[in-house]
């Protein structure tokens, strides 16, 4: 994987904030629609999920789960040649006040503000997926598996100056 | 659920055609990204996979599975008050040559014309996910879950007039 494929997941997985997540359910895997904020390195990908929800049910009795982000869909393009990339990883709960829940809450934040209402509601988790291997498709015939050092590299390689 | 929200989610499965897919794999759920055709009546979604894909052989292995299809995503808005859809279900591979092959490759073909050379390729495969059961989150607070019979009833309801 070169340098200009690191950039094109790494661009892609910076400029969204919605993916879908799989989960494991009673009856069988579901797929689901989450916002997600990458931290910068690409160690963690930070959710904030209602207890009231499947998905988050599913995540407490099973910790496995994956992200998929894709490139946005147009009309007339053959959506094969899409970039799209999956992460898969287990999550952990982090515990609210702790200093690791600001600092995820923080950079929540700051990418989805809209968000911030929700942060007070009793019955939200902040949850932070552990990305333990990826796949990446740039198009046809350009797909790349990582495992989460080559992830990190990938960040570190494409680090975009601080726009703030 | 009323006509008009039956008709959002109609709309939503028959204006997309690239949908995240949630497979049981050895590490846990996996979630990928797949074209799909929706049959007329939503009795079926059919997809066109390569068995060389990690998606593929996590399907042959376990057939269940479920699809999420979202809105498009939006810069400035909220990714919460998305509309989006899950379908889990069942996944079927079609024998070639069969008569049901055929109705099916059509229905795919006719959606997703650029497809059509990889229908000469031997390792792919043509599968059909049965709906099970079926949630549509329409916005904040408007949440539904659907069986396989109110799927249908929704197509049903909202079918367009032929466009050819």
């Amino acid at each position: 994987m070169n340098r200009q494929e690191q950039q094109l997941m790494a661009d892609l997985i910076r400029s969204r904030r919605w993916a879908a997540l799989a989960t494991h359910s009673a009856d069988g895997p579901d797929a689901s629609w989450v916002a997600y904020a990458s931290e910068a390195d690409f160690g963690g990908f930070l959710l904030h999920l209602s207890t009231l929800a499947a998905h988050t049910r599913n995540l407490l009795a099973s910790a496995r789960a994956a992200l998929a982000i894709s490139a946005t869909e147009q009309d007339g393009q053959d959506p094969q040649t899409l970039a799209r990339v999956s992460i898969q990883g287990e999550v952990t709960v982090l515990t609210r006040d702790s200093a690791a829940y600001q600092a995820a809450a923080q950079c929540y934040l700051h990418r989805l503000p809209d968000a911030a209402e929700r942060f007070a509601f009793g019955d939200f988790l902040l949850l932070r997926l552990v990305p333990v291997r990826v796949r990446f498709i740039g198009g046809f015939a350009r797909a790349y598996t990582l495992d989460d050092v080559a992830l990190r590299a990938a960040a570190r390689n494409t680090l975009s100056a601080p726009v703030d």
